[in-house]
């Protein structure tokens, strides 16, 4: 959860951060607390008082369904008027943090994945966000699923050797001295097996930087090759006929790794990113603070969105 | 949960059910109150009551870490001596349904799937057997895991259409007809993303029969070659070099699809069991019986397990 504090012409005064707070799967309790220890510490480093912010804008999936603006308001301590709180989705400020462009696709594979079609300065088509267990292709968690499967597959016997094998039972403190079960099992499988059902699945997702620390192996390269077949499809069914505006790309998984330099990329990959101006954004944050100052004055050009951009950028590296 | 009661010299005289009752997925006291009903019923049938029972072999999977036989004896009403209530895995009383050799090879696909090789009467090699997040290639849960992300994904736009979209929403109840929401997503989408989360991942292995009833339709097609895929691998992993004894496969996801007649074999699954003497059976409850008989008596032969194998189906169909 990120917090971006601007003055009214833009300049980026503060920036904090929070622990991760999505209201759909950590509920709106933690939501909301995420992003007062991320206003709050933006907040800190503007050396201003909360109560003197003009506008919000909060950027989150599922803001509209599961938090309440009143309720917001009292968790941010903001105290204006409550139509000067606006919510939108993380799809819209991924967007938004990359152009100023009324229309245009956007593409967000962190732990999830979706797309969204924007056209008159809002989504008017989203495809994928069906989460981990329905959709989510080219999202962390498949890719982390799919290295820990990889892993259990060869441990079993069932997949071929791997060097993801090596690299996650390291992760994890696990020995893999090749020693056996009575019924033949590696001991390696069965202290792996009930560590990785500990978690919640979702939270695969964390071994997907092993995918991309192991490329060259075959069955490591078979696994990103997947996730940007699945991200091809996402763009595909996103964008119109012919390309309108800029492709926005953001997301821990886009930039760390599916479209990292030196990755080679598919021939779906390719064909789908033809004729593409693509924009790579880290997140949200930029775009949230762009929507905040457009819904309150006139809307930003691309010098002032380049300076919001740089503004964050510096606080975010300070 | 399956109980079988029998006489001395191998006659069956009584058959139960009870709910399902994994004590790994359902918990311990689950797995014993569905036993108990199993082997209530099996005991009503036969007209005897279960403190007159001389031996009890309970098969189940997890049964030896998780259920103690103190608390087993009580809640079955076993009255004998402790040593004559006896365990084992549910892969050794599949193999035993099909068998009496003491050397050869068992493969089960049912909601989950794993294999054994057995010699000397003991499983003395485990393959699989992971779980549906893990591992379970082949598995119902694999097969109907795949039909639901199929549709999901034909009605977000990233993958093709499929007959199986509108059998999934009829089983559902759900409407397709084609209409949409505000942000571009249909609106069969919204109904059917919720409804398939309520339950447990899984639960998703009640959609498997579609597949197979969708046969045909490229993407069915596509979702059991995958699976006979897994299946192969399984096969592959879990026999020696050469054919040792039968290969028996059990599981309602073996028999209801993989293998059943006129479902083309992919390359894989051919050459996996090329060779083979394979033993289709329906589930671990003849072996279970047989084990019981073999601890107390002498060894079962040919004839001795298909009396017992008859003697099972008779009730079960009664």
């Amino acid at each position: 959860t990120r917090a971006v504090l601007t003055t009214r012409d833009g300049r980026c005064s503060g920036y904090g951060t929070g622990p991760a707070g999505n209201p759909t799967s950590a509920g709106p309790d933690a939501a909301m607390a995420a992003m007062s220890t991320a206003a709050g510490a933006a907040a800190r480093q503007a050396e201003v008082s909360l109560d003197g912010v003009e506008a919000v804008m909060v950027a989150m999936a599922g803001v509209r369904t599961l938090l309440d603006p009143a309720d917001l308001a009292r968790t941010l301590g903001f105290t204006g008027p409550l139509g000067q709180l606006r919510t939108t989705g993380d799809v819209a400020a991924t967007y938004f943090s990359g152009t100023v462009e009324p229309a245009g696709c956007v593409v967000v594979a962190g732990t999830g994945s979706c797309a969204g079609q924007v056209r008159g300065g809002v989504v008017v088509r989203s495809v994928g966000g069906s989460g981990w267990l329905l959709g989510d292709g080219g999202s962390g968690f498949a890719v982390g699923h799919a290295v820990v499967r990889a892993v259990v597959a060869q441990l079993e016997g069932t997949g071929p050797a791997t060097a993801l094998t090596a690299l996650l039972l390291d992760d994890l403190g696990i020995a893999h001295d090749g020693a056996l079960t009575a019924d033949g099992r590696p001991t390696a499988l069965g202290a792996l097996v009930p560590t990785l059902y500990r978690g919640r699945p979702v939270a695969l997702a964390r071994y997907a930087p092993l995918a991309f620390a192991a490329l060259g192996d075959p069955v490591a390269d078979g696994i990103v090759a997947g996730a940007q077949d699945a991200l091809a499809a996402l763009i595909t069914a996103v964008r119109a006929d012919a390309w309108v505006g800029p492709l926005v790309m953001g997301g821990g998984t886009v930039s760390g790794g599916l479209l990292a330099p030196g990755v080679a990329r598919t021939l779906a990959l390719r064909l789908a990113l033809e004729g593409a101006d693509v924009r790579l954004v880290r997140d949200g944050a930029v775009g949230a603070a762009a929507l905040a100052l457009t819904a309150e004055t006139s809307r930003l050009d691309d010098a002032g969105l380049d300076r919001l951009r740089a503004g964050v950028e510096a606080l975010r590296t300070a």
